[in-house]
């Protein structure tokens, strides 16, 4: 990580990818991959493959390709994994459940350590193990046990509200579900899932293969 | 939509952002709004609303900026929504029920038909207002209710089983929440929703963060 340099949003983008693909030749036993073989699986070309990992330093070797479970600890490395990453996770309605749940997540450092919900009937149950608590001790929860990264599954009115405690509670990272692009200070990464635009984009594509269709005949 | 043009990925992923903050500044009740000020809102440059627009005809006046209403429904009749889109749900776990209660794909459109799961503890439960129905009956409903859009939040080896079998039924969309890049026929929409590489990106700028912090020291 000594010569790090900014890389664009596309390729930040696109790592995650070649985690998860190297991650299954891992479990596949293959022991190294060609940036052909690699940009096959991830329908992307060669020289993108190249190019995004030349962002990092390479790791190629001219005739080799790729060595699979050296890249694949390079871009934990480089996605900041293999550490913990412990997380608060706000808001426990069914999406909230579902991120609980996810085991995929705890795989790769992310430790839930508390979940907070403002619904009485939710307060006290339990998820995955961890005892729902009022939203109320959130803030001197994230102080108290340094939290850096909070999950917010809930609705984008009770975002509004929250974000710049957490933020000055210390919060450093936020994955945001809700339904409104947060404003958050630039030393604070953001990361939002709008399921919504998600689906939009859906229908974008569906008409547009639609129409194409049309034009052609 | 008669001169329409293939545009970018970028462009398209933008769209639904455009369509969601003309909806908040309808609710707003803001007649008309120029591209400074729409950009602002967005975090974007006023070049790039405005490139972004041209490649759908501009819409815009100079000197008066954009008409809200006529602007969102422009975008809306871009995105293809106004119309009903019938859909089946297949799974229902925790994010499976996270997406049928989801009140705001329904005012986009997109219309839940019918829920599906292979679990027999989940089969015959209600979730809002429908049945949660045997994945046996999923190929036969598709075809007898011309069902276009298929949203599969189910795990990668189930989805490997089915992508095929609803894509002959007939199915032209598809939202993929598994950690699985699936292979599609062109003709075929696919966006996927894959929420480890989201929070492993969310990883990454925190540790950018990091790193440039130091770095300046």
């Amino acid at each position: 990580m000594a010569q790090r340099k900014k890389v664009s949003e596309a390729v930040i983008k696109r790592l995650p990818r070649y985690y998860r693909h190297l991650s299954q030749l891992l479990e596949g036993n293959i022991d190294r991959i060609s940036s052909n073989e690699l940009a096959q699986r991830m329908h992307i070309t060669a020289s993108q493959v190249r190019q995004d990992l030349n962002n990092f330093g390479g790791f190629g070797q001219q005739g080799y390709g790729y060595n699979v479970k050296m890249l694949h600890a390079e871009i934990g490395n480089i996605l900041g994994l293999g550490q913990e990453l412990p997380c608060v996770l706000v808001g426990a309605g069914n999406l909230g459940h579902a991120v609980a749940n996810y085991t995929n997540f705890e795989r790769r450092g992310f430790k839930i350590k508390a979940i907070f919900d403002n619904n009485p009937e939710v307060i006290g149950t339990k998820i995955n193990g961890l005892t729902v608590q009022p939203v109320e001790n959130l803030i001197s929860f994230i102080r108290e046990e340094a939290i850096k990264i909070a999950m917010l599954t809930l609705p984008a009115t009770s975002v509004k509200e929250l974000i710049n405690d957490i933020v000055d509670a210390g919060v450093k990272g936020i994955w945001n579900f809700s339904y409104l692009d947060v404003d958050v200070p630039a030393d604070v990464a953001l990361v939002n899932v709008h399921l919504s635009d998600s689906l939009m984009t859906l229908a974008y594509k569906l008409n547009e293969i639609e129409h194409f269709k049309n034009v052609k005949k």
